[in-house]
């Protein structure tokens, strides 16, 4: 059988198999799809080949000037930083230029680094990139929103790297969140991420394990296989006003969920959303809760989800939360 | 550049790439992720092997007995039809038993057989078993919804075959529609796709052809490359109420249709979605206008849309549908 469970906050079903559910065994012959050639020799964002990236706005480098992480514009951006909206219709349609930034934090001088093998200082030095980055970009009130991004293995350049991008409309995704918070608030006067927080503390069954500042955890309603939550345990609305002893323990968080990852599943291919809130006073809120959400790309459904909005799990997250914690046993040896 | 823009009905925004858009060549390269080995000596799905499936639903045969089309129970449903719903709460979750419906029309007897190579003929008798079998399945008051979709090529068979699902909800991206449908018919007094068939028409630039009952287009604010659909030029809410003209007529558009897909992008791999109305008094929406949405399987940005509900896409519309008539003007000689 299979159950239909609702994600509380935006109220979407999801069809969890909980007869035969999958392991992590049924998932390690996976690769991910559309592999590019490796480009190491010529990586632009490889120690020594600096002068193959747009100026960097942002690094982190060591007393000799050597960097650790740069931040540097995309060289082929969703979005344009320059000119104007240019707001119109097209017949009945509405269109505007697509203004807005997204730049790479380039994680690693060294190529072959990830989340798993990084230190995690090293891993520290990119959370402060992205926060100093959205820190002087929000200063351009034309931008709403915040994303960062990350796909493991790249798409285009497999040195580690993440996208910060700043945009002009608030995206479908954050979007369903906050009218699902809000509309929760309204009912409750409480975050509902808060009250998640509280319920899975409580229940124990989905979480993987605990920080002083996060719980990580597998939602109720995960859409994928093995998605997984790392969320503030007091309520904040924006990410980027998180303060130094919270970027250690994030950093902390960070290392050890895809450490685990990478053992219980062979180095999987995965995703990774940070959802803020919408900046400048008109759009942002405070009933907000960030959060950074994970999928490991290691599944096969997509045209469902693709021609649905309709998710099907064939891995309870309550399977997934103890698979993770019996191998993060594991390493702890 | 690239631009913003808004998709009228669920109002989602969209980056379509203007500067340097990817054609048709950009995409010959790729293949389907994750391709499972054809099983094609003990296939189920075969002539001859009608004692490996569930007991068929329905079939359409020739005077002799031999079958063009067979529909049968899915043996992994994601839905089952016998039992309780159970609708309850886990600590302040909603949740309920997936009962409903997922049959597999098997879509010729024939192996190798996909919509670029089939007669419109047989294109007519899926159709037929589509209408048939949700007609006989909406007796059953406890569906909400119906869903027909197709992945080519399978993803654990390739043998030609969809999926017919008898839902207990709503799901999202219906729901969406429905939303904006309804919303549009408050202000207007008009049927939101009735007034794109008129503006598409009218605008011709997205229009790949047209046959006497349906209009075959790429829609203006198009999630990925060559998203084409197709819909019935006057008002409909109901896919199952389609008549027998309107079936040969549908039959012919998507024959056209995938065989201008095979000849442009050789032979790209896609997905299908059918979307009507809910059934029930209680859901059903007159507004509503069913629709065909087809959507190829050869993009690269699963890790944006997944991580912001937001679509880049990088071959304009206006392109897509140009290719799309070029090689139409090709096919026909």
């Amino acid at each position: 059988m299979a159950e239909l469970r609702r994600e509380p906050i935006a109220r979407r079903w999801v069809v969890i198999t909980t007869d035969n559910p999958k392991g992590p065994s049924d998932y390690l012959h996976f690769k991910p799809p559309y592999q590019f050639p490796s480009i190491e020799g010529e990586c632009p964002f490889c120690l020594g080949h600096e002068m193959m990236t747009p100026k960097e706005t942002f690094s982190i480098r060591d007393e000799k000037g050597n960097w650790y992480v740069r931040v540097v514009p995309n060289k082929y951006p969703f979005f344009h930083i320059e000119g104007d909206f240019d707001k119109r219709a097209e017949g009945m349609y509405d269109l505007m230029e697509a203004i807005g930034a997204h730049e790479i934090v380039i994680e690693s001088a060294d190529h072959k680094q990830n989340f798993a093998t990084m230190e995690a200082k090293q891993i520290e030095r990119i959370i402060i990139a992205y926060k100093e980055r959205i820190l002087d970009l929000e200063k351009d009130r034309r931008f709403q929103q915040f994303l960062i991004l990350k796909n493991y293995p790249g798409i285009f350049n497999r040195h580690p790297h993440s996208h910060i991008m700043a945009m002009p409309v608030i995206p479908r995704r954050i979007d369903e969140e906050i009218w699902g918070t809000l509309d929760y608030f309204k009912r409750k006067e409480r975050c509902i991420f808060c009250d998640i927080i509280k319920e899975e503390t409580a229940a124990k069954k989905r979480v993987i394990f605990e920080t002083i500042h996060f719980l990580v955890f597998s939602p109720f309603a995960s859409r994928y296989p093995f998605e997984v939550w790392i969320i503030p345990k007091t309520h904040s609305p924006d990410f980027h006003k998180i303060d130094g002893e919270k970027i250690g323990d994030l950093a902390m968080a960070i290392q050890w969920l895809f450490l685990s990852f990478y053992k219980l599943l062979s180095d999987p291919p995965y995703s990774i959303a940070l959802h803020t809130s919408p900046v400048q006073e008109r759009f942002h809120r405070d009933e907000y809760h960030w959060h950074i959400e994970t999928r490991l790309r290691i599944g096969l459904r997509e045209g469902f989800e693709w021609g649905t909005g309709f998710f099907v799990n064939p891995t309870p997250p309550e399977d997934a939360a103890y698979y993770l914690r019996e191998v993060g046993r594991e390493i702890m040896g």
